[in-house]
């Protein structure tokens, strides 16, 4: 058998357990009950030590060194390269760390869920100082592999490439004109009269209406599910895709656009090539580009006003008892795209989203190098906060530092994704409108020519290119934060 | 450190991958989508391959040796015990097999949930040829291992020490007073008049009725879950039970005294000890003692007049809408006593239950003895139908020989601890009856006693003891059958 080959049944077995990791992990944040996160965050920890056995076997860089001389097309070169740098990224780490993260990970996660509503940064804290602690140690070891500082060998988790200085520009430059935008953006809605939802929407006829959105959106129902939890994510394998929401009975407004978020991440997974399956390269490039995917939904399409029109006889149908002047096109348009600062990342703007990434990116930055300590946090929220979108959140932990789930599992480095998806996703539409009369589609409720773009441009792409490469191919250019800019300034000022 | 303790950490990391083996399990059952099951099925391979491997270390039989000389407690005696009857039954299949094994049952199993439906044995036979041919092998590695016939080698996986030798005793005494009593009973039956349920019962309603039974009989829902699946069944772990039902909207009856039967499995998990949780002794003792505990709930408590005369506000609350007179005690008292020779297994009455666990037995011995084909079934559970019950079954696959699931995973050697399982619950009621007063307990809906001696003699026992000495412990004797004639005779001719 080819050196390659061998390699290649190694990775697919290691897929298998992480397809196990999935399903548990999913099972964690969606079905168990409180008293059984013990034993499973034993039986987690147990699997990603195992699995992190599996991916730094000793005969590995043995057959990594065969398979480079043999002769093998492009597509297995290309998979040499993901299961490589696979390889590479977890060789560094010794496994007592993984073990520990994982545990750390699940314990600190578990009890975020209920300290979280209680406010309690202190409970929370004695907690996070483990998880902070040893993704420090990761950071470390992984600059010093890599001959990087500590954050940018995080951020090369998460998306391959990309350094500090790099986000630095891109956030600089973002912060000479979005303040502006912002304000001229308030300014000009603030006569704009919208009627708010204000009556009960039930989760069961908002489960039903959100499962006809993902119809909509071709979600395969034969591979994934929708589901309730406390944090909305995209998990499961590309073969059995799992996306959950949450509903607020007072309010549809959220869970109807977050399931247009994850459908978009569900559709990435789900368009992913099966020849591909079990393969590092067959899995999506990035968490910038699979957050692009998510955002092209919700944002690009979702918010559009052509999309809009196609969700109004859809809610009609499920809220036939409310008042249905909310449900009126323009009124819904006005609410997706209402600017206003506030509390919650999850809850924020196309506008003043970048901000909340901005503050994150900063701090996370400043933790994994060292620069500040963990007890800081707060402080520098509320100060950040009050600097880019004028709120204060002191004492307001719930709403503050403690309301996303990354930090809780070590994921520092993460959140930058979200914008720069933001930013390929609005470079995506740019381009793909040059090929397909995209409202026109959305308006003839035609989605296919979007999806064939899509899947042709990036999910059937997985990670045979590199991120550069894949952006270059699909639109042209690499990354163009411009383009982002030119789209807030259409939607909301043109 | 001692080896006994180098043992017992082994076996605990076997038990976390045995921990995600029932999660991925439960949720192929009850959540996955069918196009999950390809990739599924091929991780549970793996994984079922991996705990193989874990059993079998080579440097476990050494270990067991050099235990064997320690000084150690009679607990750590009865584990290192346990370890080893567990390592003696792993080692003696080839990986090739328990593979082969995991990924025909997935399959098979998986295509029966429709196949069943469209009564289609053509199609189910193509799998379950492979599932047979496997456990067939299985059978005669155990029994030449073990020096038995094949079908008491599998026997041995389910009730440790039992024989066809003992089953074939007993079931012929059943043969010569069963039929009689039967008859007896239908005689005095008949003339009987009662309500049956003929309204809707919506999934809702007889779930939230469910949950209440559940509270009732003291489930612990910090450790455990109810959720719905095609076949009732009661998986995950001990320190989170999932239990499962199904509802028909046309009748309540079977999902009531389904969910009681469930969570007698489900407090027997639960009361395990924590103390040797992830060790083999910490485990329940085996199937026929698992089954004496859901029917001890299902049949010895459930179907009681006492026991009865509690569920009736309860249903009364839960369907408000509904025609009472369907609720009163004495008229829910004769249908959960009414005795009527059936199709079905899951829905018979408690004094046919044992023809269809004589048919089973009869066939699945003569099948893995290599003394019929898998082709004869259909033909063999006919003649058997109408020998024992009086009903034919020809042509009817989707209610004769495909209605069970326990086949189609190889779990050949289940049937019989259905009717063991009755036998001691029994035995247990009988002997709990001297030192409880039962009936009381129930009248005053104080069952907290009942829970408490069961506690004390079986849940807390774990497999501390064989079956043979906990029984004796429990109730003076070994298994006694007569006691089981005598418990129906009192209920049904008294």
């Amino acid at each position: 058998m080819k050196h390659y080959n061998k390699l290649s049944e190694h990775y697919k077995k290691i897929a298998n357990f992480e397809h196990l990791a999935s399903v548990a992990g999913w099972d964690q944040a969606v079905m168990m009950p409180a008293g059984g996160n013990e034993s499973r965050a034993k039986a987690m920890a147990e699997l990603s030590v195992h699995i992190h056995q599996l991916s730094t076997s000793e005969h590995l860089g043995e057959l990594f060194a065969d398979a480079q001389s043999e002769n093998i097309s492009a597509i297995e070169s290309a998979s040499l390269r993901e299961m490589k740098a696979s390889w590479q990224k977890a060789t560094v780490l010794p496994a007592r760390l993984v073990e520990a993260q994982s545990l750390a990970g699940s314990k600190c996660g578990h009890a975020w869920r209920t300290q979280r509503g209680e406010n309690d940064w202190q409970g929370f804290s004695k907690n996070f100082a483990e998880v902070v602690l040893l993704s420090q140690e990761e950071a470390s070891i992984r600059a010093d592999a890599a001959n990087k500082t500590p954050y940018d060998a995080m951020l090369d988790l998460y998306e391959p490439g990309t350094t500090s200085e790099q986000l630095d520009s891109i956030f600089g430059n973002l912060k000479t004109w979005l303040p502006d935008l912002t304000q001229k953006v308030q300014l000009r809605q603030s006569g704009q009269q919208f009627i708010k939802p204000t009556e009960n929407y039930s989760t069961k006829q908002q489960n039903a209406l959100g499962l006809d959105i993902m119809k909509l959106l071709e979600f395969d129902f034969n591979h994934g599910r929708l589901d309730i939890s406390a944090h909305p994510f995209c998990g499961g394998t590309s073969q059995d895709v799992r996306i959950t929401t949450r509903y607020d009975e007072t309010d549809f407004i959220q869970s109807m656009m977050g399931i247009v978020h994850e459908t978009g991440h569900a559709r990435y997974e789900q368009g992913l090539p099966k020849s591909l399956k079990g393969l590092p390269v067959g899995e999506a490039r990035s968490m910038g580009i699979h957050e692009s995917q998510s955002l092209f939904f919700e944002m690009q399409l979702g918010r559009s006003k052509e999309f809009i029109d196609q969700l109004v006889p859809l809610v009609l149908k499920h809220f036939p008892d409310n008042n249905p002047a909310v449900f009126e096109a323009d009124n819904l348009q006005k609410i997706y795209t209402r600017v206003n600062p506030g509390l919650i990342r999850v809850d924020a703007d196309e506008v003043t989203y970048p901000a909340h990434i901005m503050l994150r990116y900063e701090i996370e930055r400043d933790l994994m190098n060292g620069n500040i300590n963990y007890t800081d946090i707060p402080e520098l929220w509320d100060l950040k906060m009050q600097q880019y979108l004028g709120i204060s959140t002191a004492g307001n932990y719930k709403n503050g530092c403690m309301q996303d789930i990354h930090w809780t599992d070590g994921a520092f480095g993460y959140f930058p994704s979200y914008t720069l998806g933001a930013m390929y996703a609005a470079q995506f539409m740019t381009a793909m409108k040059k090929q397909v009369d995209v409202n026109t589609c959305l308006s003839e409720q035609n989605l296919k020519p979007i999806f064939n773009w899509l899947n042709k441009n990036i999910w059937s792409k997985a990670s045979l290119l590199t991120t550069d490469q894949l952006v270059k191919q699909a639109t042209g250019e690499t990354l163009n934060p411009a383009l982002y800019g030119k789209h807030l300034q259409q939607r909301y000022l043109s």
